[in-house]
């Protein structure tokens, strides 16, 4: 478990500066979390420090009641969150939070991203939900990922008045989620902005997620 | 040929980079090909690989059937609408796909873009066109662009719902004209959200692209 | 004292660069101040002189009346109103000016920025204000900031038709307000753009504001 | 004069590079150009050629008739037009034209930037004017530039369905008139996506001028 939870803490550091590459956070604001496979633990950003200060030593160890295994750390304040969807999700190992600038619009507003883009059928299978309000520091946002997730396409939800949380099977696949929950969410912003946007047909929806979902990319190397 | 072949793996690395560089893609999306000259293949990115970890021996060389000459390797979604394209337009060696941003805004709204400014007339010849929406994965979107650009004198087409086709006699050329095409894309998107457009009359728009089409650049250097 | 003024000198360089990064400021406008502790003395950018040229003993050392003691230098134009709002808020410690686009936007058209986000809440509060016009040069535009931001949990005000000014008990918070201002107020543009926003409680706005600034952040070490 | 071609031919090279970190060109778009002093002779930007590839050898020599005096070379499309405009205002050593983005959307509706921002009295000293369509490649555009800018407070013009001309004692102040002329047209942009402007009051626009182009910035050293 040790080897595991140190290369976690190096790809976290590694993701958590895709998430500046892509322009999804400033100064201390969002996180990225990865479950430690085969252990009751999750890693986390520390709360309020600098992307350029982290470092694989300053992510947070916790426990999934939220806790910090070395009290000495401060976890994100959406640690209690993170850790509700790792207790009621056992399929997910991997969670984002930003509060990225289009989808924020969409927070603000109280709407979800209607599937118009071919790139949203790919990835999300349809349109992008909005969860509910709740207040930072608990659970609660949590529960509302949990609640607006489950046995949704999407592994994006655009918080009411918030911000992004996007899960994965692991922590570089709910980056990925998070990268084009922005980019889909700035696409629409436009397309509506300038008029009224064309629906895909939900057969076409279905058969694009279909293919996406598994004949994208490459193979997989085959074990010998 | 196999000189060919090793030269445009190079280029191509390249000129996918300056996808990135200019905001074209984000991830893994989109695709820059390159016909081999005097042979009846292409090379494309693979699927699903991130930008950063494309390498010269990465780019899948493919017939123009579509199919990966390595089976190992699994060549872009957009291969078979490449191979179809390559042998419907002889005169076209490169091909670029991407979303990028505004661009699919107006894929999104299933408009084509009105030709209001001389770099769209200088690079384009006038509007550029809207094609039909069709499924990722075969060959109708390479049998959309054709429909579009035969005949036509813009070198991108906006595929409804989905992002921007272009096409090239090389594929600098066709890099060139997405780059374009996303940013007369924008610039038009931002002069409509603020009310009507001055249109150009047609003889000044043929008149920008005959002269850009024909004395814009440096001369070519001398044969001995 | 000394030691105090050559570390805000390289201090306020980083920090000037910051606004670059984030994309705040263009050419030589925008400026970053610090107070000197202990002394009625601070160090302000110089005038007219581009970011990538800013050297530590370029920053220029003014008392609180918004003189350089070191003649030979000029101090920004915005001098006059940093000495003013250091003399009438004593616990104000770093000040920024920019002519960020979004907060200009919404100065332009002499509006406050509503709290419908929660990244709002937390840092400011509540609404970011609109203060008064004022003319460059002396201390008026001093005099509104001190006017609009006293008794006002927001560390941010829009000047109208000018830009933002933001405080802070030292200058790293006012950039961190600057940042923060910029990206609120291009996500609540983007959101009032497509229609209303909805609000967010008062009761959940004191209950972010709160909790933002007494928890969020990392616990300082235990002096021994 | 050999030593001021060949310290303009540096500056130029990078001055261009400005145009590419501001965002206001792509590929090969835009230019930039400087008088020799006391020489009836200016450099220019070659046609075509992408940024990354300019040296100082490569900026094209040309006489105020337009032609290049080494005539292997070809200079910018827009030679003749800077041609005109050094012929027709002395007092003019540097311009620049791009198409950046949020001037070229004023330029498709053909309407100028109203004044409603304190940064655009101080640089420019009222609004940003609309200069008339003119073909590319003659002197057209340089008789628009001029006809429009002489008189006028303004060193920028927006040239309707096309892009921006800035004009300045050297080429740095047009590059700098350019940076600022294109943040003015986005912020302004901005602001009138959701409603009407704040007018500033003419007393306060030349008030706010008369300073910035008189008391700002360093003093020049005094000459021995």
């Amino acid at each position: 478990m040790l080897g595991h939870v140190d290369r976690l803490r190096g790809e976290l550091v590694d993701l958590h500066a895709q998430l500046v590459r892509y322009g999804l956070v400033v100064w201390t604001g969002g996180n990225v979390s990865a479950r430690v496979p085969g252990a009751d633990l999750f890693l986390i950003k520390p709360s309020g420090v600098l992307y350029e200060d982290l470092t694989p030593a300053s992510m947070v160890l916790c426990t999934l009641d939220g806790e910090a295994v070395d009290p000495s750390q401060s976890p994100s304040s959406d640690t209690g969150s993170h850790a509700y969807v790792y207790r009621h999700m056992p399929e997910v190992a991997g969670q984002v939070h930003t509060h990225s600038t289009y989808a924020c619009a969409w927070a603000a507003r109280g709407e979800e991203i209607p599937c118009v883009l071919t790139a949203m059928a790919d990835e999300f299978g349809g349109p992008i939900p909005l969860g509910p309000f709740a207040l930072i520091g608990g659970e609660d946002i949590g529960r509302g990922v949990v609640e607006t997730l489950t046995g949704h396409r999407s592994k994006a939800v655009i918080m009411q008045n918030h911000g992004t949380f996007t899960i994965g099977k692991d922590a570089r696949s709910a980056v990925k989620a998070a990268v084009m929950c922005e980019d889909v969410a700035r696409s629409v912003h436009m397309a509506r902005a300038l008029g009224e946007c064309v629906p895909i047909p939900q057969d076409a929806i279905d058969s694009l997620y279909d293919r996406y979902q598994n004949v994208y990319g490459q193979r997989p190397a085959p074990t010998a």
